[in-house]
């Protein structure tokens, strides 16, 4: 089959590779309606993570089932499936309290790669979750985003515990973000401050529900949210960016007793413990368990209650994914789908 | 009036000082039942914080009204009264949420230094809680464990999500760690692991409701914490210290998804973002805000339901002040009550 190999930072290239087989018994193959490239493949491809040798990209995907392990009870060959970034056996006593991707037998589906025309998923029954029926193509764009992106902005807004008619700020305009500003309108909070610099993903912000947005960064960015909330700063902040700046920027803009929740993957954070004591600031985030939400967020793309695949403003053959590494690293492209 | 003033690091004496007088309309004057030392005030008393000069100390209290304010409306004169380390207006947007001690209108009372005879308390009707009657004189060392230690001990319970059945671990055998394994007891934790390696205060943790002890520290606590929970962590730990240690011990020691309250006023503490985020762990704390918790504190105290005033293992007339402190500095004393 053909499948992307980062062989070293900024080169991107898509190969022949063997074709995955059944490795467990809990294994099954499927077949990739779409792949994407995620805001963190650009940390190796920056070379920001170091690159040890030619690595399989790519851990998002949704696509049909080709072959299933003896072990696999409940997906079937056949079924449309979605599943998150670690593989999961959603029974152990983590998975049972919503934190799949601490799973106690959890596998990384980024060793796999799935910037390719097949995978294969470990854990199947435990990772995967099927659509009622195979959905028109269409959709795909919008069930392959619940596969990271939209389960990861989600995460960050129950982490970061947005309430019906509260006060809502993102900290970042990746997908990542503005998919939080659509959950965070899917939960039903009352303002929402989109903060973004970049024209065409402020008016997406706006199209998910944003209500303001905010051009400032840092303090400047802070003292803007504080502006928009009578001084006290916003209920929920939800950060999806990873840095120490985008990380103090949300504990900032949080008012006392105000949540926090954070899925940027951080780089090179420290957090000063007494400023963080004397915020009152509640803090939550981490890998997003995206499997806790799937089932919910398969059921409203599925009545088209919601359209995260609008994120996807780049659509590429799987052969060009090098293009779509590139756009994405020069901010030309917010995320790029790749067709097998 | 008597009172307690610092000097110099371990340099306390008790001195003639003003009269406290009503400065605002608001205030209210306190003659003191009772007055102790905080942990907190180790901090300057180990010159570990700075001293700047001559410091009035103290912001624990617990005693009867003398006189009021003008503008003071539910708090009478005569009535036995309790109130925390921060006077608070509790009436705005950040108090009705429940965080009292970042009240838009807070005073550290602190400044005032209630180890004294009499002292003057803002914001009296936001600030003080009465009870019933005059409570009887033995009643009153729990009143005062109300004022602060209770109240901060029971915020860490709530921080960290005590649940009815839980797994509890507490790191911090002080006054505050001690009342916090009586709060997750009271919210019916199922298991209460008490780090603590002195023998007097296992004693007291495990009168107040522990179920186990734990003696080692840092790797080693987190190591024994695990191996009692089957090797998930507690599902809350309660930090009850302040330090970089003790911050690192309670975030290991909780399961990922787990809760971590701290209470301890973190010095020289700085969290590792990335090491925080693939913990999972929610985390929250502050200076806790006590009047939250006053009614049902008193309330429990009162029917003689929980007994937190034990947590005075010496009591001394206000002019041996010095000794008090000594006694909690080499721990002879876990916390000193101070009679006026």
């Amino acid at each position: 089959m053909r499948g992307a190999i980062l062989h070293a930072p900024r080169d991107v290239r898509v190969e022949q590779r063997e074709d995955p087989k059944i490795e467990q018994a809990t294994d099954v193959i499927i077949r990739l309606a779409a792949t994407c490239v995620c805001g963190s493949d650009l940390w190796p491809y920056r070379g920001i993570e170091p690159v040890g040798g030619p690595a399989p990209m790519g851990h998002e995907y949704a696509g049909i089932v080709e072959e299933t392990g003896r072990d696999v009870r409940d997906i079937k060959p056949g079924q449309f499936v979605i599943g998150s970034f670690f593989a999961s056996d959603n029974t152990c006593e983590i998975c049972q309290a919503g934190y799949q991707t601490s799973c106690l037998h959890r596998q990384p589906v980024g060793a796999i790669g799935t910037q390719a025309e097949y995978a294969r998923i470990p854990l199947a029954d435990g990772t995967l979750v099927a659509t009622p029926d195979v959905p028109s193509d269409d959709l795909v764009p919008s069930l392959l985003a619940a596969s990271d992106v939209l389960g990861t902005g989600w995460f960050g807004a129950v982490a970061a515990d947005v309430q019906p008619g509260k006060t809502v700020a993102v900290v970042g305009d990746g997908a990542v973000g503005l998919l939080a500003v659509l959950a965070a309108n899917q939960l039903g909070a009352g303002r929402i401050i989109a903060m973004s610099r970049h024209e065409p993903r402020q008016k997406l912000a706006l199209e998910f529900g944003a209500t303001d947005i905010v051009t400032e960064r840092g303090d400047a960015g802070v003292a803007a949210v504080k502006e928009l909330t009578g001084g006290l700063g916003a209920h929920s902040v939800i950060e999806a960016v990873g840095t120490q700046e985008s990380m103090m920027q949300a504990i900032r803009s949080a008012r006392p007793g105000g949540h926090v929740g954070y899925v940027g993957v951080a780089h090179d954070v420290e957090l000063p413990g007494q400023e963080l004591f004397f915020s009152h600031a509640h803090l939550h985030g981490g890998p997003a368990p995206v499997r806790r939400f799937l089932p919910e967020l398969i059921d409203l793309i599925c009545a088209r209650a919601i359209d995260p695949g609008r994120v996807f403003d780049l659509t590429l053959p799987l052969d060009q994914a090098a293009e779509g590494y590139r756009a994405m690293d020069e901010r030309r492209a917010i995320k790029t789908l790749l067709r097998p």
